[in-house]
């Protein structure tokens, strides 16, 4: 008798979070039913592949396989997700693919699907509302340092068009296997900024995103590949075509290249062409994970063109470890001269992502560095976190 | 002897046209060495599958099977393959799915592959040239008519940021199952106008780039498929989204929600954030395919509002067959009036695409319509045959 009510209360169950609490992902293509996400965060995946022998879904880091139906879709329903904005494929008989129910985000060095577990209604921080609206401009541009023509995206605040003013400005990196167009596709970064400016939360500033990718002519970059890094590659190469197809396909950079063409190239380009605040009080550079480290390279290398320093999962001392004397070539080895010039040195990272970067700004704080610790609350190594990152480091950026 | 002759010959011709030969089509993802394009228009296509049992490209109207190799990786070289860019799609065991190795782009409902046939070096006009760039702008605006936020993009022309003159506007429309980001992505429409205003043969002009989607709450849009065109749902239906979802993602819209919010929104909107030309002899609007039709039954119903119509593969007189008398409700009746009011009737259509456009382009002459009649040699019902007919039909506009 117990198992007979046991059988029931489970068809109860079933059918109390049946399909209609699965609501659709809101990075579907128009019309996709699937993949949905369930109030506790389990996703649903749905793939029409009738003459496949196995389909199975990998995201955050876990494969579940899929099962056929009558109907020659497979489907599966995950265990709960976190919260956020999630990469995932597709592996179709060993072909690992996009889903095609999904708009696709450029990340780990291809046009990947994505899926957004939601927060909860009432955090709209990067929702849009009936606030005034800036916008995001594609923007093409030559770079002498590399040889080749660019793209970056300029994000301009809502009064920008109308008035006369001069910003600030903040660079914004991309992470590794991402490109330029990932702070305002996955990032929401226009909108995020939108918000503040109307409450008065953050200054209205430019904000500019550009790509990693910088190689001079004949030059080898490093390739970051998800193993790790790879040293540059030997000469005997064709140079960075050669380089980025070896790696299948990602970022082909040097960081000595990318701060040469960032300082000759982007920025003057931007202040020529934007009414822009000068020095280096109104310049701030942020990046997350690869992109942060980069920010770390460029600007304490470079302290008399920024004042601001934002990493976002991408900080924790550098490699080799970190010694206030001597890393960074002793930028920091003064720290009451370091913390006269650098007006915001920002650290933030999601809470599941280890203690590295606490430990990090735990030293710096010790070393009498001053520095801002942000932990976003139940997040990975995904763009939740780094949504939150900027949502708080922006309101800190060029108050006087 | 002749048959070892030309067996010897056909071994040499192979060696002529190796990898080598293939270079990487220009969409693929960076480091991707393959599809790569034949400088005859064959393409070749790869894919690692080690367990599918069958996959297959299919582009332009024809399939492909592949075949594995012994690394797992299945591979094709097409026929040669008309100039251009085409959307792809590869079918790994009945799974649709976008190739791993190009870029996607918005088309059919879903972000497809694409691969770019390319025209002989020496056509360079939607090529970056060291000319100076305009910007093409995503901004983010709330639709009355609709009850929704609406999103297009908006060129401005390179001095547009730095002066303070006032510009026309062209509205310019996607076609079937595409969206608002196809013109600057498939369609290099940026590139295009740069080009055309650095050597003076276009006017400076603003370009909007919205979407066809719109349906008032409520209200059930007609579907159009790649069978044609549905009926609007019957009144039982859920809405739009169920109307979508019926059609598997497609655009859900009706012609007259479109044309008001069209002229309620989108253009107040865009004449309050941007310094623009008032008045009709400032607005034209175009569209490619059912962007096309759209433009006449907009414009045609409004001719107080456009001066400049043109219809990119979108025009063969409209449904039920052209009568210069009572079609578009007789607008075109005095043509002599239509004339002086409408600057310029542009039809443009690719030379494979059969021969309606033409026809309706002779039937309006004949009946003492001035149009303009474009055919791009060549080329089908693509993305080449729109770059070429704004190439054409922008030099054309607001010109006094």
């Amino acid at each position: 008798m117990r198992i007979i009510t046991l059988a029931l209360l489970g068809s109860a169950l079933c059918s109390g979070q049946g399909t209609n609490e699965c609501k659709p992902s809101q990075l579907n293509i128009p019309g996709a039913q699937y993949p949905c996400v369930y109030p506790d965060g389990r996703a649903r995946f749905r793939l029409a592949a009738p003459e496949a022998q196995k389909v199975q879904v990998r995201i955050v880091g876990q494969g579940f396989d899929m099962t056929k139906g009558d109907d020659g879709a497979w489907t599966v329903t995950t265990t709960p997700l976190v919260v956020g904005f999630h990469y995932y494929t597709l592996v179709v008989d060993g072909a690992r693919v996009a889903d095609p129910s999904s708009r696709t985000f450029f990340g780990s060095g291809w046009e990947n699907s994505g899926i957004e577990v939601p927060e909860p209604p009432e955090v709209d921080y990067y929702l849009a509302k009936d606030v005034p609206h800036g916008q995001v401009s594609q923007r093409w541009y030559y770079s002498k340092v590399t040889g080749k023509w660019r793209r970056c995206y300029v994000y301009t605040p809502p009064d920008y068009d109308a008035g006369k003013a001069r910003y600030p400005v903040l660079y914004l990196m991309h992470g590794w296997g991402e490109d330029e167009t990932g702070w305002h596709r996955q990032g929401h970064v226009d909108l995020i900024l939108d918000n503040l400016i109307a409450v008065k939360k953050a200054r209205p500033m430019l904000i500019v995103m550009d790509n990693l990718n910088a190689v001079k002519p004949g030059e080898d970059g490093t390739i970051f590949t998800s193993m790790g890094r790879l040293p540059p590659r030997p000469a005997a190469g064709t140079g960075a075509a050669a380089g980025a197809a070896r790696s299948g396909g990602l970022a082909s950079f040097t960081e000595a290249t990318f701060t040469e063409m960032m300082l000759t190239d982007l920025i003057p380009m931007i202040e020529r062409t934007y009414r822009t605040l000068p020095g280096r009080e109104n310049r701030a550079m942020a990046g997350l994970s690869m992109g942060g480290m980069q920010t770390f390279l460029t600007t304490l290398a470079n302290l008399d063109k920024f004042a601001y320093i934002g990493g976002f999962s991408g900080s924790t001392g550098g490699r080799g470890g970190f010694d206030v004397k001597t890393s960074h070539n002793g930028v920091m080895a003064d720290p009451e001269a370091f913390n006269k010039k650098v007006k915001v040195l920002f650290l933030g990272i999601g809470s599941m992502e280890g203690p590295g970067t606490k430990n990090f700004s735990e030293q710096l704080t010790k070393a009498g560095i001053k520095n801002v610790y942000f932990e976003s609350p139940g997040t990975a190594h995904e763009w939740l976190t780094w949504r939150r990152c900027l949502n708080d480091f922006a309101p800190r950026l060029f108050q006087k």
